[in-house]
């Protein structure tokens, strides 16, 4: 089982987006540029963030992106499934359908117990996603390593922001 | 985030050889027709199951597989760890080192914020596997569905599993 890369680098683009100010957006190739990885890569993931409403984009020369929510109302699982879709991990093929001697048809009304067990599983998985938000993940200014964090975005955004009117 | 088919054949394959006679074993040619898939392709998985230590494999014109361990011993966990390796699902890059700017590498002592939260989801998702068994699985023979399954696997066993008397 493996996520996408481009699940950390959508989850630290959202971290950055959410220190710009009120009326501030960061274009993809600053995004890109901050977190040293691939623009046409992240801007993938940035469309697959906007699609989900996690995201809006400001068209133009001025344009770029910013959180279309507040940081508290966005979650790890919101990111991921914007990124990865929202089917399960495990799909059923239903394989007791299959070979010489298939289950007869009837008992296909409910669903297997290992599709059963499996989906269990990742609700539990989905569960502990859903429950931290971009705001939990704000690393606390008053440590040292908090600190470094909000001086190191703080710095790019500075310069790299442009401010925007549009309505996204 | 999406787990191989192979997931599936694994478990019923698994399920499969839990009814098989002490002295029993079944060819990969015999477990790929019941459920109707590649057997080259399943003849991977069952390689990756014996590694693993679930399957006990014997070898020879008489040979096949046999679980290696009780039923109640073996977890959905185990099988989906034998197939997916078990490497995080979630691979953090650190993409914090990255970019122009990077935070000071003493921060890297520790792991990232995300990278916590993403592993703490993963451990919730392993820990409901862990909870099943190939004997959790097992559908009560008093059900119809139980009965009809119990029937198609026992009806096979009877024609396809051989006898081996050979230490696995």
């Amino acid at each position: 089982m493996k996520l996408g890369e481009g699940v950390e680098q959508a989850i630290h683009s959202t971290l950055l987006l959410a220190g710009l100010d009120r009326d501030g957006v960061l274009p993809a190739t600053a995004l890109a540029e901050f977190h040293g990885v691939s623009a046409s890569y992240l801007l993938k993931h940035l469309q697959a963030l906007t699609n989900a409403g996690i995201l809006a984009s400001v068209p133009g020369p001025k344009g770029g992106y910013r959180l279309a929510r507040a940081p508290a109302a966005i979650s790890l699982l919101d990111i991921v499934l914007a990124l990865e879709g929202s089917a399960p991990a495990f799909r059923c093929a239903e394989i007791r359908k299959q070979g010489p001697n298939p289950l007869d048809s009837q008992f296909f009304a409910r669903p297997c117990a290992v599709n059963v067990a499996m989906l269990r599983a990742e609700q539990s998985y989905r569960a502990e996603l859903r429950k931290v938000s971009l705001a939990d993940l704000r690393t606390d200014p008053a440590t040292p390593l908090g600190a470094a964090i909000e001086a190191r975005g703080c710095a790019f955004l500075e310069q790299r922001q442009r401010r925007s009117t549009s309505t996204p």
